[in-house]
């Protein structure tokens, strides 16, 4: 880390980020919780193992079509435990507000908040909340950490992952990062993009009872697919390769991805997932997640290879093969 | 709430504090848990019974006498734990930083959070990063949740206060209060006054040792020790006489309260706490307090009674009785 001074691209998901939490969290906090870099921690608490996670919120604008804020915030820490694995309980919510905030807005909010963590099947058990003043900070921000019970045989794991195990995503992908960015922008869309923000915990549960099938699960968030199926690619140190053809997309998105000049592999997603799945029992997983709501356009978007040098790869339509680059600078910040 | 925008009062932690989270928090995620609006909450997985607590800080300045933002912040959420009567386990922290912030500074207070979550003996988790633009918030805030344990044969309730129980502090009030006001005010005193900041987690764990001893424990962080004894004045639904004489202050934050126009019952402590205990083991639960390093100077400063109206009472030294308080606007803003 060369730079004296944090940068918006510490807080892109990509490289300086990963460089970030390498560097100065994970030497400072020194413990193996910490050390897997998964987006829960599981501790035991006696003989019960629980999952335990946090996320802080700053999405611009904090009303978007299909989502706010406080629906964002409960289903980013849902989803991050249910990605490893656990069943999502409880949450808590810290909230910082800047002087002059309608309260009407922050009623909203709430509400908002209340009905995902309805849908989620989850209570928010304590909250806490800051006022600051006009200028210090931009609207509200909103902090959710949450605790889940891990009831898994073994943990998910990089250390399941072998060459020919398959890649699924659970439907059209970056609508979430569209939303919020063309919002933001005000652009018209017909029909407009709706974030796809959800709680997945349910269609993670669907997955997971199909016995030892699921090996890896993750929400592709700010950074997009992108920079998940390089993460996997570090940790299971071997490389994957996506079929671009595969991979869900709506032609709206498609729409946007290209008036805005960006790549939808590294847009947003906050109610999608992706999930490195056993071969032979993929297409039972990709039954069950079909037959769920959330989970209807899922697809195998491509596998798991031995290729050098390790990477990640996509079959372009006309069969030629590209490098999938983990994201560097900060492509859409304050997305989630 | 007649208010059509938050204002800095509402962050207080006094009565516009309390209505935000009565008409607000409390409508919108109605649950027993958030009901009972103590500082942690108490929930069951299956057998066992964890506590989680959630806290932002958003201190300024970031660095004063006795500790920074960082040290705050875990011993703030440490202790919340321990006030329920839990024994802190795991803590996670999302961190919103702001574009242009020094490297260098934010090591510093990974460092200091590192080093007083080993004196509290827990374990950072699990974090999140999150970086905004220049002016879209001060420098950094950090937000802690934390879970624990509960292992007490009852939980600490204020259906267990009795009149006669009394009132103890754990030492000298108002410091850190004063700390971050004389710092952020350029003040020069001699010996300046450091922050009390301290996890007391150990010490409450000596406190509990004594059984069935305690009834109700509170951290008297923003809003000072006024604020806490008028809501256990409601919660109980009795009256607190304290003797003015017999709460610890230390003369140089008289001092510096004096000069500030501030009232010491008033400013904030992050190392200190306020217990109802029972009379006939209070000076049990005094000894073992004044053994522990950080109860060295604990003290009985009063009693709960049967007063009527019911509210909080100072004893003055002229032997007269007057009001105490509860806070009404914002007395000192981003004091943690």
């Amino acid at each position: 880390m060369n730079d004296k001074h944090i940068t918006l691209a510490y807080g892109s998901g990509g490289d300086k980020y990963h460089q970030l939490v390498k560097e100065v969290f994970v030497p400072a906090f020194a413990n193996p919780y910490l050390q897997s870099l998964s987006d829960s921690a599981l501790c035991s608490i006696d003989n019960k193992k629980i999952a335990m996670t946090t996320d802080s919120f700053v999405i611009k604008p904090l009303f978007f079509p299909g989502g706010d804020i406080g629906r964002v915030a409960v289903c980013g820490t849902v989803n991050d435990l249910a990605m490893s694995g656990a069943r999502p309980l409880f949450l808590t919510t810290g909230m910082i507000i800047e002087a002059g905030f309608p309260v009407d807005e922050l009623k909203t909010i709430c509400r908002s908040m209340a009905a995902a963590a309805a849908e989620a099947n989850v209570v928010i058990v304590a909250g806490d909340t800051k006022v600051v003043d006009k200028g210090e900070c931009d609207g509200i921000f909103i902090n959710t950490a949450g605790v889940g019970i891990f009831e898994l045989p073994q943990e998910l794991s990089p250390a399941l992952v072998e060459p020919g195990d398959v890649i699924i995503a659970s439907g059209e992908i970056g609508t979430h990062g569209m939303a919020v960015m063309t919002a933001r922008h005000n652009l018209d869309f017909s029909p407009p993009i709706a974030s796809d923000v959800a709680p997945l915990n349910s269609l993670v549960a669907k997955m997971l009872a199909v016995s030892g099938a699921v090996k890896l699960l993750r929400d592709p968030t700010r950074g997009g697919i992108a920079s998940t199926l390089n993460e996997w690619a570090d940790d299971i140190d071997m490389s994957i390769e996506i079929v671009e053809n595969n991979v869900p997309i709506s032609p709206t998105v498609h729409a946007a991805c290209d008036l805005l000049g960006v790549d939808p592999f590294y847009s947003a997603n906050e109610g999608k997932l992706l999930a490195i799945v056993d071969a032979g029992m993929a297409q039972e997983v990709l039954n069950v997640m079909q037959e769920h709501p959330l989970g209807e356009k899922s697809a195998i978007i491509g596998q798991v290879t031995e290729d050098k040098p390790r990477g990640v790869y996509a079959r372009t339509s006309i069969g030629s093969k590209r490098i999938v680059m983990t994201i560097n600078g900060e492509q859409l910040p304050r997305i989630c």
